[in-house]
């Protein structure tokens, strides 16, 4: 047995999210699907973190145990994608590393990126690949807002009632606001995130950025420890998994 | 009756271009099926040019004459996105202009954008949205080979064998190449194109980037004015109708 790194690109609108599922099309199961008809292993793929239903990713990562020997892993890459063609999942790389990686417990970095469009006509060539908002957000409101959910923080308020985490407790390292004409791109960045985290605080910062909300709510909203203090939680079709990083 | 003109945004995969046919669903059909529901006139929408199937707008241009007077036009955006719902395209802005307005013998200038990833695994977040190539390209000498297509010639080798056009003449503006890692963008802005002009380009300056041509051959087939002479065209789902200038 030897073990392979993959980095995964996926469009998250047709699948019920990364994790397998007994009931719904998943990711994990259509990457697994590949495998069975290229090694005899039937293996487990692991991911570096399970996405939600819709939620797409440009570098999802994940350890796989194969029986045969990729000495070339650009061939394996390859043999995937050979058998993923009637998915929107795709492998862009792939690489030999030791029998002790782990995709999920050696990530040292997670940053997702964030897509809004404000404008009153609907996306139609970005259809499903942006969140829509017909009103227009003040995006220096919600960089400020956000300077206050960086650093070392109970985020209770931002985590899904579901988030199995042990510890409310991350470390935000960054959350960033990108503004072009009517488009708003956030990205957040730490080593790990609790469930639901991301699209809470962008459904927090799109109220204040909306003008529904004041810059010191966001800083109320957290130090409440409360899941029902937190805005609406942002739609998945916004949120893009853009890249994992080990040491 | 009063005459509007209208921004236009679609994606094209799902259509057989925008001019209305007998059997095949069009963009200027879908549009013309929403105003319908709006307006006793059952107008006709005049575009500012024919996008072949398959090909996206961010930025098409159409008029059309309403009995209904709407004289907040941003009403009647609105009213038509209501009905588009169903279909990927929207109406982005809409402006009342005097009757004697053309959205196409008016315009001025179009700009196309067409959109390259060049990479090993095929795009599953953007499928539809860009060419994909297995290899990578030389933009360098794509953007030289460029130089020799810009100004005004004879483009009949880059001109399809259906193009309606009285004459073969046109200045071409402009042809830029922006590459950015895997990713190639090329820029064509002209008062106007021939039919398959910019796809015909494209797919021959590729061939340039792929070392399969030299820089030197394009202006050899530019000079030859044979169709046969043409690299392969480009496929649609790259390629973009970016804008539509007016004075």
């Amino acid at each position: 047995m030897a073990r392979y790194l993959l980095r995964i690109e996926y469009h998250g609108g047709g699948f019920a999210g990364w994790q397998r599922q007994n009931n719904a099309l998943t990711v994990q199961q259509v990457l697994e699907e590949a495998l069975v008809k290229i090694d005899p292993a039937a293996p487990t793929v692991t991911g570096a973190g399970r996405t939600d239903s819709g939620v797409h990713a440009l570098g999802q990562m994940a350890h796989v145990d194969l029986e045969r020997d990729w000495s070339e892993p650009r061939r394996l890459r390859n043999a995937m994608n050979a058998h993923l063609r009637q998915h929107p999942v795709s492998v862009i790389n792939a690489w030999s590393v030791a029998e002790t990686f782990h995709a999920r417990f050696d990530a040292i970095e997670r940053q997702y990126r964030y897509r809004i469009i404000c404008r009153p006509a609907p996306p139609s060539v970005e259809q499903g690949l942006v969140w829509h908002l017909p009103w227009p957000l003040n995006a220096s409101a919600m960089a400020e807002a956000a300077r206050s959910l960086i650093g070392h923080h109970d985020f209770t308020t931002f985590r899904s009632a579901h988030c199995q985490a042990s510890s409310p407790l991350r470390t935000l390292d960054a959350l960033e606001i990108e503004a072009d004409g009517e488009r708003i791109e956030v990205v957040a960045r730490a080593r790990s995130f609790l469930h639901r985290q991301v699209r809470s605080m962008i459904g927090t910062l799109e109220r204040v950025g909306a003008g529904a909300w004041s810059v010191a709510d966001v800083a109320k909203v957290l130090q409440a420890c409360d899941r029902s203090a937190c805005g609406p939680v942002a739609p998945p079709e916004g949120l893009y998994l853009e890249y994992v990083r080990y040491p």
